[in-house]
């Protein structure tokens, strides 16, 4: 347990450095019967792949994912997945010069501290390209859990100081833009935003927000497995986020209990429903069958073409310049990593769910007394 | 694994319901030698009751701990320390016209669903009591890190609208107002703030800040069990908690790079710094030897006497008031409780970090090649 | 994670001395719903009780189990299940003596090695009376593996060179004598034998035979979670036990596969069964529905009251007599515990189960596609 | 964990079929700075690879493994380690008859129960193929004991009913014979017996022994995490194992507590140590300095040449014949594969050992008070 393992029944470990031969992931614990192929990750890989606009890094990287196990015949079989993106592209010659510096931002320091030396080839294991792995598995969670009717949705909420008009949102638009915003005069004004950043030779940051829906009520812990806070450490997981909000928020620390609590109403089906969603879809940490509403804070890019000072691991001081192509914001190709733990954390959770109550669990095994 | 034990190596298994028994937590793994005795314990508990001013529950709990096991002769022994609090308040009947009624705010709702029943005491396991064991084992997490020359502290950083203002903000103030906060111009704006709302009968929100210092660099894992992973499942994983930043936060994705970075500089001692601490104290989700700075927003207590529109669990619509005397903030309570997550996180983290590099484990166990 | 947590859907942490406050348990992952009051769990306490028969301690132990929480009204909660029993008897007098010596035998050595120091009373930690933990725990999981139709017993099946045999063997027959052994006449010369050893002042071991019945096939995981591998694993977790089988067990090892291999045919259900059992009722590592047996060997006391060479821990050789009355035999007292840790592995692996196929999660959601 | 996870600290994840794309491991915990390339994990490959005596398959796998990640100019980084064997012979013609029909003392019935169907190509998931990655992930755990004086050596004890003689127990002789037998008479006589099976189209079991040297006390966890149930755990998790010893094992149950206890005496630097091992190397479940010794018990190979009488997943009876070229003996492919086991688990609890006590883990950080 070094920290690449994640989940308690729909368990994923991954692996792979920047420049190694490769990213990977193994799935333990997708249930058997669940029709899968290739490309059914390969779209969701593609979602974070370079190369789509002028605001994300040239290189072609062109992961094409391999599954090397527990698929039969089309379909899961119950035992472990494996899955493989070989990197195609592994020279060193834009890293080399920073193999002994502290790039500010980075975790160059951290991993020396913690391991006593590293593979400084494009950030070795704390590379993006790590997310890789994360998403080939989320791939596979979001397949299972549309089986089960739960849907997971993220996009772009903001970029810099441009936010998306709730007003205008409209998430089928998210598709016809490269920040995979939901709202084409945002989109173009963040556009414009990243231009004035790369001719800064600067970066800045944003939020995604991600949606799922469908999820039945009671999914989550009491106490420390509470989905939320499954939620929150799946999007703290990922590198450059340094923040987390379910539902309201930090909004929700400014409002009043009068305004805040979701009063109940009975639907046309006589079933308890929230008339309000202030809390983000889950109540004493368990879904409560309205969306689950989250939104993870993106730091900028750290990587800048302007000159910064730091030091060296000999204990110098330093002023450094990095070179290379790299994105003035990290948020679009950002997106599909937190739909991809989300997706990872809901279906561990939603596995877990079904052993809450004997009546239900009488019933799987035909054991229900009548 | 139903949610109720949280840590790997410092592992804690909690129980209890507000109007049954009482409320423990048994401790798996504490290290042998540790001076422990229930004082060490009784003072993290004392800053969790009720009744410390006109804010909060007038209730007189008297939460005494008892050590039931791990400890002879004043040290720990490496074996489970089970640590006891038996309710002395077990009577129900501010509660009993609630038995049916889904709260709005509360987990009343999702845990009927996950469930099929549940014990309407007083919230049952939902209910804020939960936390006398997340703080009871918390002091003793902070009795080894105090050993570790590591530090966490907790304070009230907003109430509602009324924040404490950083140029002001003296640490030292916090024990001298009841809302722990380190400001006193803000702890008394907040105070007339909470009269307001205790004569509108309705409940605020708030935010709490924590400080973890002298964490040796490198502590938290790459990938899935960053330091900031782990605190912001444990700060999510408390009942109200709608939001997590770790250092700057969500003002970091409207930040700049150039802005967001932390150099580095060597100090007097030869050892690299930051300039800075935007980040928090971590660097690829690795504590980087800065201060960690993380904040948890709280939603405003759900239980208000105010008249509320909810329904039953027999599908009916009603209007509920909540009697009883119920605080207007959860903040000043949950300061300690803050502390604690924070505490059994770092203790773990700390304790997984003696295993990241094969030249230290040689010396710990008198195998260093020359 | 110091060892005192078992299992992962089904999970236990236990805690307590020998001569500390009590001895407890949380159990965190019953399902809701299940009737449990405290009689059902101190019938199982009661088989492990001491003073039963004149080879068993004359402490009257008394032995009291308290439900702390998790049950409500009369059933389970699914939140966590705190059990405690109270130590009525802590004097010390009778361990005074061995301070400061290594017992063979017994773990005095190595908990001085492995945390400095130890709890020497009545051996801490690490006495048998440990068990009584595991004991409440198990009386819990075979309730709720009753309600799905699963048995679990264990019995006698030698002591020291007297086994039964197999064509007398009654399982009713067990609870007439105070050996639990299914097999009257064996019981007596069983009986005789250990007379002899009281009057040698040595003791024997002997062998547990445990059987569950009822599992439906495929319970447990292919690779390292097979149900053969949990079972080994908890009995070798029991304090004196040296060997473990499964079906014909070394005997296998001396077999022939003609002879080994459990053919299969179809019975009147037209479901597939095997006419033979030699594998003790698992294939592949997981329930094949033939009934699963088990062999756990226990080490004879190592407390006896000849003189014995040995050191302290200061280095210095010592001879020692071990006074207070001891049984010459383990195994009566300790088929209980057997039983407990069967119910619990077999329980933590059913519900594990049940996430292993997606057409039956689908159905189980209502989500099954026609 | 769908159970292809192994260990806390020093974590395996597994996966592959016997006729799939390959076979393979991530190691997330290898701590870093151990040098390690692919030749150090092949030596151990090449110890389970078929075709090496008369009495394994014929077909040469040639398998050849591939260090994917985490590893760095020669030395482990810390990060995941991630080994594949890609499979050079998918052919599934052999196995293509047995598609529907339940082989005796295979798991095929098993998978089908579970899973609701089964990758039937060689056995799949169930093969023996899949120790491969047990054996590469303990080849990297050996040489990480290695480091640390710790040395884990397993060899072949019996064949059927020929078993070694300990009086002419050479350890070296071991890789003088394809058996992997200490004893050469022993040897030849196993392999004319291992004719006659073949001969008579039949199989047999054996035994392999397997010794721990070097590991320091008190490694192994009180209560549930005993070194001896990890061990257990570990053997029983080998496909065709159906027993396990410590020490002494069935033996001690048919033992005296005057004979079986282990006395202690002091040696010439002053430590306590034991006059014999009875125990096997653990006391109270924690390793007490002298060799950790165990034996495992195979069953005979399932696969035999005789018609055998068994049914098909569709209820009917039949007579099968498995053709192709089967071991008549497991055990002398499984000695590396016992190896790996207790090599995987012994540097697991290692690691987990250096937390146990509180002056150790002082000294560790500088902490230490004076």
């Amino acid at each position: 347990m070094a920290g690449s393992i994640y989940g308690t029944l729909f368990c994923v470990s991954t692996w792979g450095e920047s420049h190694g031969k490769g990213i990977g992931v193994v799935i333990d614990g997708c249930p058997a019967g669940l029709p899968l192929d290739e490309e059914d990750i390969q779209k969701y890989l593609d979602r974070r792949k370079p190369g789509q606009s002028r605001f994300t890094t040239a290189r072609q990287e062109g992961d094409r994912v391999e599954i090397l196990s527990g698929v039969f015949e089309g379909r899961t079989t119950g035992t472990p997945i494996a899955l493989e993106v070989r990197n195609t592209d592994q020279r060193s010659r834009d890293y080399g010069n920073l193999m002994d510096v502290y790039r500010p931002g980075h975790a160059d320091f951290t991993f020396d501290e913690k391991y006593g030396f590293r593979d400084y080839r494009g950030g070795g294991r704390s590379s993006g390209r790590e997310t890789i792995a994360r998403v080939a598995a989320g791939a596979v969670a979001s397949r299972l859990l549309e089986r089960l009717g739960v849907k997971v949705q993220a996009y772009t909420c903001s970029i810099g100081p441009v936010s998306i008009d709730r007003a205008r949102m409209d998430i089928s638009k998210m598709w016809q833009n490269r920040l995979y915003m939901p709202d084409e005069t945002a989109a173009k004004e963040a556009e414009s935003y990243l231009d004035d950043m790369m001719a800064r030779k600067d970066s800045c940051g944003g939020v995604v927000e991600c949606v799922i829906e469908g999820l039945p009520a009671g999914v989550g812990e009491p106490v420390f497995d509470k989905l939320d806070a499954g939620l929150a450490r799946a999007m703290l997981s990922i590198g450059a986020v340094k923040g987390f909000e379910l539902g309201d928020g930090f909004e929700a620390a400014r409002s009043l209990g009068s305004r805040n609590n979701d009063g109940f109403y009975i639907n046309e089906d006589g079933a308890a429903k929230k008339r309000t969603n202030h809390s983000g879809g889950t109540l004493g940490g368990m879904s409560d069958s309205a969306p689950v509403v989250m939104r993870a804070a993106f730091k900028p890019t750290p990587s800048i073409a302007q000159p910064q000072r730091t030091v060296d691991r000999f204990g110098r001081e330093k002023e450094i310049e990095i070179r290379g192509r790299h994105d003035p914001i990290i948020v679009p190709r950002a997106v599909v990593v937190v739909e991809a733990m989300a997706a990872l954390t809901a279906a561990d959770l939603l596995l877990l769910s079904m052993t809450s109550r004997l009546d239900r669990i009488e019933e799987f095994f035909g054991k229900k007394e009548k």
